[in-house]
């Protein structure tokens, strides 16, 4: 059964923060295994990853067939559907209108004291993105992690992807090509990460590595933090959705399951004010769960994680939802905006009946790579701006240097910087000379 | 001796890379040793960090003291002379106002589909700022974290801080004040880093946690990411200079041992189209390696990973920086914007002979906290945005619905996940209803 809770219940405080404590991570510790395989990589190069692809993927490769030609590809996405080559253009066009806007804007000013000081965005050069296997190899991450990146301007654009068995995903082939990637390699797992992250043979390293995966995918990651960028460390992913009595149970029952149905330990919450309008969201579930394809899946996760939660109040369900910090957040109820604006802590919202966060998923414009697992306290979703950096720029005047360098000095003085000091001072002296 | 090679020598291309990949960060592998600091905190709380702190710093805090006191803060700063307390002020408020400007704009719009889509900035709620103890505690980056956080909005801002012996730094302690900083702790390492992640006794988690700090502090904030945000994994930084025959080599020697006088594994940079210039330099960083009081320590970082590198021109210079993406970048040279266009990556540049590094580690403005050890390739200074997360903006009208949701359907058949379909499908049944 879902956890339920309802404001009038006694030591609902209490039984709330139990909720939001429980952990729905389950991942395998493969920080020591992740940790070998990147050695592994490093040593032995592209004749570890070779190994490393048999191995795991049942795929012999060899540095001829490692890398996807362009021939592969096109072979591969000739056999799909106008129906889903049209859906995959629109969802291309669409992200990439909403990423562009998010171009950030150089600075450049001199202020009273005569200083210039300012600042400038460049792309990363080259930037690796990784597309699991199996289950959740998903065109639409393709084209949510490929997109920004080509926004931003980068200028070498990798894709690391298991084929298990040799086989890849053809639909995941054209994302890759709609986005403008240049180049797609035949690995996964730890091993994929290394490699973009050291280089392998002919797969030459990236300075930033982004895209989701599994527990050693995560670990590998966070190992070459620092060697190269990364995007964040993904957990299970959530919903919460705040609606009042004035909605379609089963809409929003679809919506909590649109969730559970990724992952067992994918998390989906219903927030409303009004008990009876839980329980027919409760009722509408459980009728959606008798037929769903991924039935086993997301009903494992509507039992252990799913929660139906009354508030005191829609004001209540806002207050609950910023300690929840989801991953997504759907509101529906007439004020939806009102409510919003008192939101500090949710990677997307999506307003109003008629926005399932389905539609986020894929063709909306933003980013569906979001912070999970509470982490939208402190991070944002995917962006330009993670395929860009900044550099800042300051010069002084003659003048300036005159006005502000001798604080600088005092300052260097007192931390015990003596060459920082001097190096003030012999210009200072040089200009009263 | 420093490293040293012009363009003309044989194999310059080989040299120069192999210069690149040395590696100059020395950190003890101390992974271990923190995870079981942070397993100690998160099992036993407070009476861990007192007895870690009583272990580490010699000094023996109890839950009254841990914390350092108003009156205590006071006390500290009344001993502080005016020079040094108006160079603090200069250094926060020409900080502030550099920051200031890097507030991001929020944006919304509706789109030609009826899709209204946008997205809204909002501070981090609490950030936790590390200032180290010992050599390294350096008021100046009390300013440099502290105050971009107050800039984004951050209503509750912390320091740790390790006291050797129980003594505090009090200019560290002016800098917290002038900053707008809420709360200092006595406490550093590892042991600081899990209680601010996970709380300990009377120090309430945050969300966010910056800071330098040594290889135990490192190795805990990596451990500790993803539960919390952290800023950047520091490593040795350098200086990267491009002068020309028309400076003063002394002038260029003090802002290369600047940064050599850090840190032994720091490492200072000259490139230059002039060997003479060249010569000269290196005499006078000489001449002043004979009387510097960090002599030593400047010393070896100049003989180990200094390097005096002759270019073709300065067209060449800068390509050779772009290899090296230092964290600082002086360009000294007539036309050091010219130059500066062309540069893809720095942490910070530094414009003409005016502008010595050192005016950037205190009062230019910009922020000192910059990446290091090559990371420039894909990261930046730290911000206010660091201090802040984007939530993404979504809602449909039903006629932005009619027109988007079949792509949506189309992608979640193809993908496998029928919830996803049905969510939209089932509205537009509705609206055909």
């Amino acid at each position: 059964m879902p956890f339920r809770l309802s404001h009038d219940e006694p030591d609902f405080e209490g039984r709330f923060g139990a909720f939001l404590d429980t952990a729905r991570a389950a991942d395998a510790d493969v920080d020591e295994a992740a940790a070998g395989i990147i050695a592994d990589v490093r040593a032995r190069g592209l004749a570890a990853v070779l190994d490393l692809t048999r191995r795991f993927d049942r795929f012999g490769a060899d540095e001829n067939t490692l890398r996807i030609s362009e021939a592969e590809i096109d072979a591969a996405i000739a056999g799909i559907g106008a129906p889903e080559r049209e859906a995959l253009e629109l969802a291309a066009g669409r992200i990439r209108a909403y990423h562009t806007r998010q171009a950030p804007a150089d600075a450049l000013w001199t202020d009273e004291a005569g200083a210039t000081l300012g600042w400038r965005w460049r792309p990363v050069e080259s930037a690796g993105l990784y597309v699991p296997g199996g289950l959740a190899s998903y065109p639409s991450s393709v084209l949510m992690n490929a997109i920004p990146a080509r926004v931003a301007g980068v200028s070498r654009l990798v894709v690391a992807a298991p084929t298990p068995d040799g086989r890849a995903n053809p639909l995941v082939l054209l994302a890759a090509r709609l986005a403008g990637v240049d180049e797609i390699w035949r690995v996964g797992g730890a091993q994929a990460i290394a490699a973009l992250a050291y280089g392998a043979g002919p797969i030459r390293p990236v300075d930033k590595i982004t895209g989701p995966g599994n527990a050693w995918v995560a670990a590998a990651k966070r190992r070459v933090f620092g060697h190269v960028g990364i995007d964040m460390i993904a957990g299970p992913s959530e919903i919460l959705v705040i609606a009042d009595r004035d909605n379609d149970p089963d809409w929003v029952a679809l919506d909590l399951l649109s969730q559970a149905e990724h992952d067992e330990s994918a998390q989906a919450i219903l927030v409303t004010d009004d008990p009876g309008f839980a329980d027919a969201v409760a009722a509408a579930v459980e009728r959606r769960l008798e037929t769903l394809a991924r039935r086993t899946i997301a009903g494992a996760s509507w039992r252990a994680h799913g929660a139906l939660i009354v508030a005191r109040d829609l004001d209540h369900a806002v207050e609950l939802a910023n300690r929840v910090a989801p991953e997504h957040l759907e509101i529906c109820a007439a004020d939806a905006e009102g409510l919003a604006e008192r939101i500090r802590h949710a990677g997307a919202i999506f307003l109003g009946a008629h926005t399932p966060e389905a539609i986020g998923d894929y063709v909306g414009g933003p980013n569906h790579v979001l912070p999970t697992a509470r982490s939208a306290r402190f991070s944002s979703g995917l962006s330009v701006l993670d395929f860009m950096k900044r550099t800042t720029l300051a010069r002084m005047s003659p003048g300036a240097l005159r006005a502000i360098g001798p604080a600088a000095e005092v300052l260097a003085r007192a931390e015990g910087l003596e060459a920082h000091g001097l190096s003030v001072r012999s210009r200072l002296d040089a200009m009263n000379e």
